[in-house]
Formats: C-alpha cells, sequence, structure tokens
C-alpha cells in the first residue's frame, strides 16, 4: 500500500503515520518528493488490519493500493488456465462450451422441449431459472422438470440459487449453482455455495467492477470449492439502446488477471434477442470460453425475459455460425 | 402502454399485435402516423399480462409504458405526504430527523458511548449494523447492544436486515428494519420485510433507477406495512473523488413522484467525512426529510468505514449547523 | 409524438393541449386510459416546431418520440448498407477495411515506418494525427508528412480536423475527414465538414448515447456529403480497468438502426496494448465493417497514447490472426 | 509516480525500468514488497517527460500518480479561496451570486424583460446564449441585444464562446466568456480564451472527472488569466428521470481541492424547472459560491430549453428562498 500524505505536513506527522503502520503489522518505507511524501508500507495484507482505514487520519490524503486484492483467483498465483469439469464437460478447456435453456422453467413440457432442442443444436449444459422471486410455491417443481430434463438429455444442469434457506435443495438438483447478478456480494451466500463444494457460476453485477467481481470470486475460492465459473452479463451505463451494456472488455480483462474461465450472457447483456447472435460470436472472438444464452419456444409468451430469448430455431442457426468463429481462433465447439 | 410498430408493416400485422393486446386484457386503439403506426392498449396493468412481452413479437419495434409502475407509492394515489411514527418521532413531518450511529456495532461500550454522544448532539434515532456479513457469530450480541443502548437512551433504533433468514430477529430488537442498498431488489426479503408491519427503512442501489427504486418500495408496501422510509446513499459513476456519486437530485424528484419520506446517507455517499457536512446540508435544503450519518470514536480504528465516520466532536458541530438549514427552508430540527 | 398528461388534471387543460398541438402544425388524437390520458400528435417533424417544448406546461408530464430523430442515417430510408468509396477502398463492402497508423504524427521517419509496416501487414488506409491541441505549430508539416507517406504506399489518410478554420486545409491533405470524440457535437465543425464533401469518419463521444451518434451523422449527411463512416472507440462508465468501456454492442445496435459502415477502435476504446487484438477481433465477429488502430514502433516513447499502440510486429501478428476471423463472419481481409 | 512492476520479473528488469526512469529525468526508488516491486519516480512533473508512458514498457503493470496534475489550479499553491472581480460583482466573496437569463438570446424584447426581471428579483450578472449552432448568421445581433441589456440594467454579462474564430468578437462584448460542456477539452479554445484576460466561466462536461475539469482550468490559468469560474452542470449516468445527474458532490470536492470560486447550474444540470428550485437551495446549502439560472418569459414557446426555464415569477420567489438559506452558512445574497 502507498500511503499519501498531504502536503505542507511536518516530520510528526510522518512519524505518527510510520508507527501506524507499524502497529498494524507493516514495515514504513518514506520517500519525499518535492510536493509530497508518501509512506510505502510493506507487509503480506492477509492476517492484517486494513491500512486504508489511515484515510481517516487527517494528515493522510489517500491509501493506494498496489497490488490486486485477490489472490486465489489471480494468475500470478496459477499462471495456467482453470478447467472447470462438470460430468465429463469441461469448461476454461479447448471447447467453447454452450450453456442453453429458458429464463424461467415453466412447466414440465416447456423444459423438455427446449432441453432437446438445444441439446441437438449443440448445447453442453441446460440453463434454467427455477426459482423466480415471486414464484417461489412453484420452485421445487421447477428443480424437479430440470432433473428430468437432465435425466433424458444427460445435459448436466445449471441453476441460480437465490437463497442462503435454498443452497442445499438446489445443490442436490443441479450440477451448477449459479449466483446470480444482484448476489454479487451477498456474501454470506458466496460462503455457504462455496462449502458445498460443487462448481459455481458467479454472475458480475451490473454495478461491479472488474476488480470487485474476482473480490467476490476469491470469497467463494476461499470458502472451498476450486470451481468458479465468471460470467459477465452487462453493466448499467448511459446508454439505453441495449438494456445493459454488455462489457466484452472484460473478457480479456479477466483472462489477464485470473485463472478461471470466463462465460458471456449475451441474453440479459443486451434484452433484444436480435443482439443474441453478433455479441455471442464477438464474445467467442475475444477470448470467451462459453456462453449461455436463452432460448423459449414462444418468447412473446415468457412468463419472463421474453424479448431477449431465441426460439429454438434461431438458436440452432447461430450455433451454426459459433462453429467457425471458435475455429478462426483455435478452439472447437 | 404504447406499442411501436416497426415501419413499413402490412396491415395483417397491426391487426395480429390488436388481437394479441384484446387476448391479453386491454383495449387496442391504432393511431396511423406519416412514418410510424402505433397501438395505444388501454386497462389496468394490475392482474394482467406484461405488455412488454410483446417486444418478442418480430413486427414490433418497442413498448413504451406511460405511466409509472407503481401505485401505492405514488403521489397520485396519495398526494399528501406520509409520515412513519416510530416510539414518537416522525420521519417526514416538519422535523427533520437524524438518525446516527456506528457502522458497525463493534462493543457495548462503543455503542454506548456513540449512543450518548449523538443523543446529546440532538439525533433521534440510533443507527448500527449488528450483522456483517464477515461476523454472523457475533450478530446476537450486537443486536443486544443495539437494544440496550436504546433502553438507556430512549433512541429507536434502525439497523439493517441482511436476510430472510433473520428478518424475525431482527424485528425484535429494531425499531425501523433497514434494507441495505445490496438487497434493493431481493424481493424476497422485501416481502418478508414488509409482512412483519415494522417501518422500513429502504436504501437505493447503487445501480438502482429511482423508478426501480420506488417499484421496491411498492413491493414493502404491498405486502402489507405502509411505513417505508426512502433513503438515498449514492450511485455509481465514472466519478471517482468519492465513493459513490450522491444523487441529491434523487430528493425532489422521488418527492415529486411519491408520498413517501425521503432520508439521505451522506456517509456512505461520499465515502469521505469531509464532506458529509456540506452533502448533509445539500439534503436539508434540497427537501430531504432526515438524515443517515455514521459516528464512530475513533475512526481510524473502526471494524468499517471508518473513513466516512464523524468523531461525535464534528457531528455535534454538524448538527449546530444544520439547525439554520433546516430553519431556512421551513423545517426544525 | 407521444404527450402524457398529468393525472386528474380536466377536459380543458386536454383541450388546451391538443390546441397547442394543432398550433405547432400536429394533428391531436387524445386518448383516454384508467389513469392517464395522452396525446398522440400526428405529422411530420421536420420543419415545425418541437413537441417536447410542451414539457413545459404545467398539466403535461412528458413528452415521448415514438421514432427516431433521424432520417438520411436510417435503415427505414434507406435498407440496403452504404459503402464509402475512397481510392479503391470500400469501408462497408465485403472485405473488412483496417486503417492503422501512430497516434501522433513525430517525424518523417516515423510515418513513413509506420506507413510500410502497416501496408505490408494488410491495413488499407493510414491513419495519423497530424494537428495535437498543443503542437499546433507543427501543424502543417505533419499533414505534409502524411502526404508523402500517402504518395510513398498509395495508402489513403485518415486524420482528424480539430477546428473549422483547418478543414480546407486538411481536406487538401487528407482522403477521409476525422471527427474526434470530442467534437462529436460540435456542430458548426459537423456541418462545415460535411459541406467539404468529402467521407467522413465520425467517433462517438464518451458519453455520447447511440441516438445522439446518429443525430450528429444525420447532421453531416445533410450538409451535403453522402459518406459518413460512424466509428466506436469506447465510452466512460464506472469500470476504471480499462480506459473506456469498448461498447461493442453498438455494433449491431447502429447496423440495425442506420445503414452506415461501423469500425471499431480498440486502441483508445480500452487504452491497453493488450486487449487490442481481442477486442479487434470481438470488434470483426460482431459485425464491424473495420477497424481502426495504433501503430508505433517505439510505443514507450511515443508522443501520446504510447500505452495502447502497438508494434508493427504486433501488429502484423493480429492481422494474420484477424483473417480467419473475419472469414467466419463470410468477410475477407 | 509509482511504477508497479509485474509479480515475477527479474532484477534486469527492475534495473532497465530505474534507467528509463533516470533518462526521463526522475530519481527512482525501488521498494521491494512481499508480491511486488514498485519503483517510486521522484521529480518535478513539469517540463518533462510523462513516466505514464512507462505502461508501455512490458515489465511495467501500472504508473499511478501521487499527486494531483494540475498546480496553479490547486489549493496547494494557493490556500486561500480565490475572488473573481467583474464590474463590482465579486465571484467567491461571501455573497452568492446568482446569474440569471435566457438559454438563448431571442429578441430584443425577450432578453430586456428577462433582464429586467432578474435584475430587480437580485440577480447580479445577466447569463444569455447569443450563439446557437444553427443560428450563426443572427448571433452578432444576439450579442448586441445583451449589450444593450447591459447598458440599461448595468448587469455583467456572461456568454459562451463556442469557437476560436469568435473569441474576440465575444470578447467585446461579455464580460465573462463561458466555456460550454462540450467544449471542457478543446484546448485550442481554451488557450485563446485564456489568452484574453478576461474571467471565464468554464462548464464541467457531462463525462469530466473533476481531476479532468481542473486540468483544464489549470490550462487557461496557465494561458494567462487568473479568474477562472468552475461550474457544475451534471453529468450522464445511468438515471434518467433528470436530463443529467446534478453532481452537488462536485461542489465540496472542488473547494476542496482548488481555490477556485464554484457554481452550480440547476438548470441544465436537471432539465426540469419544477427541480431548480430544490437543486438551487442544495447547491447554496453544500457551499457554492453561486449559480447559474434560466429565466424565460413564455418557457412553452422558447426556442430551445424551455422545459428547464424558470418563468420570472417563480424565479423571483426562489430568490426569496434562497436569502434565508444563504445566511443559514453564513452567506449573503
Amino acid at each position: 500500500m502507498i500511503i499519501v500524505l498531504k502536503s505542507g505536513i511536518g516530520d510528526d506527522a510522518i512519524e505518527d503515520v510510520c508507527r501506524r503502520v507499524t502497529e498494524m503489522g507493516y514495515a514504513p518505507h518514506i520517500i519525499r518528493g518535492e510536493f509530497k511524501t508518501i509512506v510505502a508500507a510493506v507487509g503480506e495484507e492477509r492476517g492484517r488490519p486494513d491500512l486504508r482505514l489511515l484515510e481517516a487520519v487527517e494528515t493522510v490524503e489517500s491509501v493506494m493500493p498496489v497490488q490486486q486484492p485477490f489472490k486465489l483467483a489471480s494468475r500470478e498465483v496459477r499462471p495456467e488456465p482453470s478447467e472447470v469439469r462438470v460430468n465429463g464437460v469441461a469448461i476454461g478447456a479447448n471447447p467453447i462450451v454452450v450453456m442453453a435453456g429458458p429464463c424461467s422453467v415453466e412447466s414440465e413440457a416447456q423444459v423438455q422441449e427446449v432441453a432437446d432442442a438445444v441439446k441437438s443444436a449443440g448445447a453442453k449444459i441446460l440453463r434454467g431459472g427455477a426459482f423466480k422471486p415471486r414464484t417461489s410455491p412453484y420452485a421445487f417443481q421447477g428443480l424437479k422438470y430440470l432433473a428430468e430434463a437432465r435425466k433424458r438429455t444427460g445435459l448436466p444442469v445449471v441453476t441460480e440459487v437465490l437463497e442462503t434457506e435454498s443452497v442445499e435443495l438446489v445443490a442436490q438438483y443441479s450440477d451448477i449453482l449459479q449466483i446470480g447478478a444482484r448476489n454479487i456480494q451477498n456474501f454470506t451466500l458466496l460462503r455457504r455455495v462455496g462449502e458445498m463444494g460443487k462448481p459455481v457460476l458467479l454472475k458480475r453485477g451490473m454495478a461491479t467492477s472488474i476488480q470487485e467481481f474476482l473480490l467476490s470470486a476469491e470469497y467463494i475460492l476461499s470458502a472451498g470449492t476450486p470451481d468458479v465459473i465468471l460470467c459477465e452479463r452487462g453493466i448499467r451505463t448511459f446508454e439505453t439502446s441495449t438494456r445493459f451494456t454488455l462489457d466484452l472488455n472484460a473478457v480479456p480483462v479477466l483472462k489477464k488477471l485470473s485463472h478461471l474461465p470466463v462465460v458471456v450472457d449475451p441474453s440479459h447483456g443486451t434484452g433484444h434477442w436480435d443482439l443474441v447472435a453478433p455479441m455471442a460470436k464477438g464474445a467467442v472472438a475475444c477470448g470467451a470460453d462459453g456462453l449461455i444464452i436463452e432460448v423459449h419456444p414462444k418468447p412473446e409468451e415468457a412468463l419472463s425475459d421474453g424479448p431477449q430469448s431465441l426460439k429454438p430455431s434461431k438458436f440452432t442457426q447461430l450455433m451454426r455460425e459459433l462453429k467457425p468463429v471458435a475455429e478462426a481462433v483455435g478452439r472447437s465447439l
């Protein structure tokens, strides 16, 4: 950490800051510039007080970190990319993994129809929302429908867990536990999910910086599971022609900072079905390890997020178009 | 709702949209412009399918709402301002209500010291975080400390409830249940809290639009409690010189759209203790009904958010300075 | 336009709004909903007063447009895509067009070295900043260096025009006139440039919505030139790990709304040379017609924007990698 | 500057960076942490190469400034606040200075009517847009109308200068030269205006950080004029219920970092006339030295920005309400 002191303070104040740094367990190094004096605090930060507290000291102007605040998630600790394996599917390996399914599970027939369609188009994982905040009475049924579709198609299932109370229930039915964008900083839930040891798909929040995103991943990793998949799904900006601004820059930035696999959700990220295909191709070309895409047999009658869902026929066409894009960047599909 | 059709579509497509509108329970009105045809769908939206689903229809360009999607929270339904009463304190009445206390409850002594200090400076409600995600083992103790401080000082207590599991526990100890910024769209929690019938302090999320904010308030109101206090606490923007951008514009906008009382949190909103006083004054001058402010006896040793906490002496000074500002806009303090 | 009236107003107020709409030259249609009354104003907006002025009327809640405010730039007026032709290079045709060169022209040798390198790697247009705000004395020389490089390599040149005063000068030396992000709403400059009749590369501003972007293009088109190339170059968001957030979503959105060709600048858009290659591939995969990329022989000694510039060897490698991506989406390079 | 090196690099790379730092004229200090090595570069930055160029070196992770990049505008160089004096009006002194007038000058009668009204309500400076991009033929006339109103009322005039070409012309008629939000980084214009020696009102751009804002002020100051007034006028965020998000936090932040006076424009900042009064009061309460407000006799017929203009009667009422707010924070009006 670099502690920048206010201009014009005396040696007493510098000494005071150094004393505090030492008491917090770090070694202070003073550097006197022409206008500013800084104190570099050297030492492992884990298990020691947070130096940023010194911003509450009146002679301190700011405290600046010089290293990323996450470790288990970082490339520095693990230079080679991780692979998350689920029932024979490896996310983060060479093949691009496409997860597809309906936003909300509505009926057994709907899930079966979509599951069959996305499987035959080449999807490797079935996605589906079993719990919706307003429909929790039917929650258990949604999970069962997904489980039946998994049995029938052999596709592993990813579904969201909304609350700590239902982590164990969802873990019984789902192969990958999804943390939704709204829970990105629900640390109790992150820990509980991390303790299950199952793979986790972690969605970036709509106002979550990449650094915060990786800190949330770190939280899950430190709870026990090594299998975290990062998912970019759009951030909130001033632009309103898309529902969110799908931030594809996050893909290479995350791959640079972290060894964890990265997938992209162009359905939620854009909010419009006709933007899903181009953004899916863009995601694969810029380095994503996978995609998560909403498919619904009748989008105009969907219980949620119909306008961003692809019909099965359009999904099949997209899968055909994605294959050469994957190959162009040295991946298979 | 206004359904804008794509240019160049034929009468068949217009008919098809009108048929869908009728089937969904609304009355369609066609208006043909020089370039665009629109269909206005008239009818009460509660209890009917969401017309925005029509965006999934290929001939539809967009669906635009013409009225705010909340009702119980709106000025149109209740023109006069609401007051939320807690143990003799009325939030939304003429006097500005200041809530103050530590970000995190750390010890019995700390809470007592702060509670005494803020009470004697004129605060009317004690705030304090009893649960912190990483310290849940001590949670229950934090609530007890707050309850003891309430008993000693007579100040009602506001504290955050982080999870549905702990709603009942917190409700036993707290006079106002706070929903934090991260839970603004945790609808299960909103409903559970609304069902308790106790006053709720609802904090705007850092990427929550004002319309979404009022929709979350509506969710609580429709669960049963009439007593919701809205709290502006900063949104995320590109500006980094403040931790968030405290959006004081939200104060008059919320007052215009809704009858609910509005308070402002300049501590979280700015992240810097030396910005708390000016922004607190700004908030009162632009119409806020109250403030929520972090006070800590030793900010540089706080377990959380020290850099944005006021020392008791600075809080006392702020209260003195706020009084004439409140009076200047016809309020007392 | 849809004029939404405030709730609870009487027939007099509705009549008053209709009268104003009629006086402004439009035909009013009243639609009475259960809570709101709206007035749809039908009529061509060009050459008539702006209906949004009615927002200043106290009984009016809001005025909502139902159609895009641009026409010459729109797909509705011209469904087939436009091609901009410059010395035998067609931007918007099947081949992806890569424009490359230094951010700032620093010396004759530098321009020549870069021009030769990017040409042999396959770039079709030479880019270079001749004017920098702080170096205007050397401006003319920068233009001459570019012109010499054009003569030697045969590559057409694109360079920015910063001020109305220098439009004619730049037009003598440059094949495409670039409007920088900071001038996106400098309407005097847009008009002056549009009157030259030369192709224009229009960069989106860092806080410019897609609708405003197309309005600026419309302004140039209406001044006389039919040849406008739209350039996405990053918007400002809360994310700081990239200099800007390159908004690739803008590519398919612009292609949907407009017939104009779209190119992407991954150098300015990300601010980091190691993000240029993945984002360039992403741009091509999601439908961009071209790229504009900064290349510098010694980025660490560049007068500007070194950290985002590619060395010639890395640019050559990128061009090799882009070819299969272009082919995967049915384009050549 | 702090140069953070990549993890795992050897002593050769550290030496190489130190050599580059020395060659650029700074003194390098190496600090070896447990994971990262940093090099602190000490030395005056003016007149030396920009150390951030080192981000283009492959072994460098990032370059972080430890001091603000502006000097003439900073509190560190000039601790006491500046006052800008215009014809006997001092902006930055104790009295709050209100500037008011129409967005666009439309006719001699309109300017006279507004000038008389705002003067009698207590405004000290007349504002008005003489040049509008699309009406430049009438520009000169607009300036003359403003000059006549100045003569008649004695109010000094502030008006925007849009282009370097018209700086001298505007300077003949205007007492304060306004730089609009769109020109905040038009450095040629900033320099030209700074060279005139007249007071300058500098509006923050809608995507301009506070640091960039002060850098633009620095640019004007270094061109010669000591009299720069900073104007907050709203930034672009995801929130759409206001036209921009007026960032009142900028007021205390600017006052902390700089000695320059700060005024606020609640008309452009919010875009709605009914938000002008509360935000004007908020601005004064949080420390603004003045306000700039749009007043129009018939907002619903204004040529521009009618919906955000106050009628003279509402402006008069606002001035009455502002007086006690100013006094509450120790200022007069």
